[in-house]
């Protein structure tokens, strides 16, 4: 009620975003009034566009604005293996390392019956055809090392059983260049338990 | 160029955002997908809004959306008193604890030679036609406690003087209920120099 309503409403609607308390998102409304006109018009359409172009692709779930997500659309690369990840997100992150050349599936959620989230509710189904009705050899399940992973990591693993197919999933242990003694006790657990035989 | 391209603009806009990096911008810009149609008319709205609609209130310099802020229309103020401030949101730390209910000055802006901040750069004349013109009786000097903020302080009490004008400064010290042991050591000094009789 302190500022004029347009910058309110502006502070309000950034308070809405994850992390941002009422201290930041006034910072950020305060900054706004700073930005040219052609930052401010691009920045207000950008929030229209994305709520009203970007839907899921048919496919693989991933975001897009097209009828199809450009890595469904890449005809370089490896459809024999499929890597299975949560959020679209995921995707980017995998991405952005450019390690995997093969096709992804977002399942946009993880089985977590204790907040209503079964099987049905993600794009599980749709893997499932997807594995029996293309050429995929090889299955990387790249879940988060949570109680809702591993339950959907295992309810994936026991669905596609009996297909011939590699199904595998990626590690957890000590993330790279951390001292032991910073680790959390499960993640250091997991580490001894997970290890590598290289004798 | 990993999201569709509404997506990489508005992660884009965010990034302009004071304190957003790449990894919080995407996070924000993902939360808006999930924004129902309402909440990003609004948000979109308020962008362009704010950017079109806020100016400056011609008397007092503050935040307004029309010809005058709602503080300098309020005649329930007392207009003796004066509070100098930096920027508009310090006018609404100031009106969030309600103590103060006299009439306020934004400067814009901090006395910075070395940033090539001169008083002419900011409110000041406006400042002293203010006191010159009007029945004011007292300032109170509410600036951040920096070089810039008491050359600033400095100078106007400078150009002030020979006014039959009380002018004070908001007092500079511990914050209250921290422990000593946690104050820097410039604060602490000032405290110290600051001190209050109280035989």
């Amino acid at each position: 009620m302190f500022y004029p309503k347009s910058l309110n409403k502006l502070i309000e609607s950034f308070k809405k975003l994850p992390g941002i308390g009422d201290k930041t998102a006034e910072r950020m409304a305060l900054s706004v009034l700073q930005f040219d006109k052609e930052s401010t018009d691009v920045f207000a359409q950008a929030i229209s566009d994305v709520n009203e172009k970007i839907k899921k692709c048919p496919l693989c779930h991933h975001l897009t604005e097209e009828d199809k997500c450009y890595i469904c659309k890449d005809k370089n690369r490896n459809d024999d293996i499929l890597c299975i990840v949560e959020e679209p997100k995921d995707v980017i992150s995998l991405e952005k390392i450019g390690a995997f050349k093969g096709r992804y599936h977002v399942l946009g959620g993880l089985i977590s019956p204790s907040d209503g989230i079964n099987p049905e509710d993600i794009n599980i189904s749709s893997l499932v055809d997807r594995i029996k009705n293309k050429k995929i050899k090889e299955v990387i399940i790249a879940l988060k090392s949570s109680i809702e992973g591993e339950t959907t990591a295992l309810y994936i693993s026991k669905v596609l059983s009996g297909l011939d197919l590699k199904i595998s999933k990626i590690a957890y242990g000590l993330p790279i260049g951390v001292d032991i003694e910073y680790i959390d006790a499960l993640t250091l657990e997991r580490a001894l338990e997970d290890r590598i035989d290289i004798s």
